[in-house]
């Protein structure tokens, strides 16, 4: 199963917490807090959303910072992922 | 009976939960949280929406995405619907 | 006396909730929730509506679903009317 | 004294109760309710209004129904009015 | 000192209770209630107001009819004036 | 240090309460409730602000009104300025 | 690790409290306060934001002051930064 966003929305999978620490050591504990880090699986076409013209400046791979709180969680063959506008995507990480 | 979608509106059906695993086995304690995959099962004519040109991009029968708690629940000869706006249709399962 | 709505409004009246179920039998206890079904009765010039162009898209005589909660109550010589703005008209029942 | 409305504003003057009613018996009970038809006393000149062209569609004396709530009571030389703006009136009774 | 408002900012002054009502007695219970008459003092140029161009309708000596809770009260020299948008003045008072 | 506005916001500085009184005596009780009145330090270019064109009407030196609430305090130097938008600006103090 | 920011997003790292006070004695009792100085580290491209052009104004490296609970906090290998829109920078400190 494949998900094939609509307008500007983007499919992201969040990086897990591991991955946030420089050091390759798991730390269980610091996992509280949800990273908000996420790497982009899917990106929609853009163009006219809700009036406005929208050009989309993320693609697939790419390793993003999203706004906390955003977005609509969807679990797919056991798979999580985060749909969000990419009007709530703050970053790329280079 | 039928329902016409007006506007940018879509008619949808809830997939049943258990379509929601990979497995064909049915899980009734995973009912409780609401699946958000949906059928499309009619489409309205898009076109100048509050002011905003629309263009449909879903059709009857995709297999959809859509916002939690979005839409209207409509219940004609004893099957529910969900009457969604587009811009509620997160993504495409494909 | 005769109701003739302004701008984008629309004059609808509710179909008994009986109406709303397949058998003639009247079932009194359904009509605890409110059936969003009702019938239009006079539809306003549409035109330029809060800055934007409105174009009309149901008749007198159309049975519609409503947005719930949706538009004003009115009574007239002891008949009761909805009065909605043609937008909180989801879909027309054919 | 008299009130000339400035823009799309309409200076209304509520019908008594006693009116809404078919027969002419004064029914005090109703009264509890407040009707929402009233007369148009005077009509602003419509135009730009906060950057959007309005035409005035209503005239000194149409009977209308109006939207509860909306408006501003003023009281001049011992009358009540009811200041609204157009979109505030839903329908006019022919 | 002399207040000049910028842009649809109206400068009005409330005009006493006692000249509200049709006697010439002062009726001081009457006080309590804010009447929501006032004197323009000073208008505002107009112009490109946020983003929409406003056309000054009311000009100093006018006796108008104002929104209540609207506006912002300033004291100059121990004078007390309400500054408000002009689109927050209902009606004129001829 | 300077503070250099950006787009359509004022660096004002909050006149004392003192000089809101025309006598040359210090009422220190007066002083709870905040003046509104300042003095205009820095003014932003103006231009395009949030897609609107904005021009500045107000300058250095100016004394204004401005509206209770608005704006964010700023500490330089152990000097206390307010950084409001131009819009909250009511009127200029002449 | 690189930030760089999307449409009219800023990063910025928030000043240290004892720079912002004139003498060097650090004064650990005021980093209570948030100080809302901070160093613009990159900038977004601009262009099309919702709707809207945006011109961007602030370059790497300006001392900045931005509104209060403004933006995202964000931590990047132990680093600690805000993702701000270039419309919450309120002033350029030079």
């Amino acid at each position: 199963m494949k998900l094939v966003p609509l307008g500007d929305r983007v499919v992201i999978k969040q990086l897990e917490a591991e991955e946030t620490t420089k050091s390759g050591i798991v730390l269980p504990g610091q996992n509280k807090e949800k990273p908000q880090q996420a790497e982009v699986i899917a990106v929609g076409p853009g163009g006219m959303v809700d009036g406005k013209e929208v050009k989309m400046e993320v693609k697939a791979g790419d390793k993003i910072i999203y706004s906390k709180y955003a977005g609509t969680e969807v679990k797919i063959d056991e798979d999580e992922y985060i749909i969000v506008k990419q009007s709530d995507i703050l970053a790329i990480i280079e």
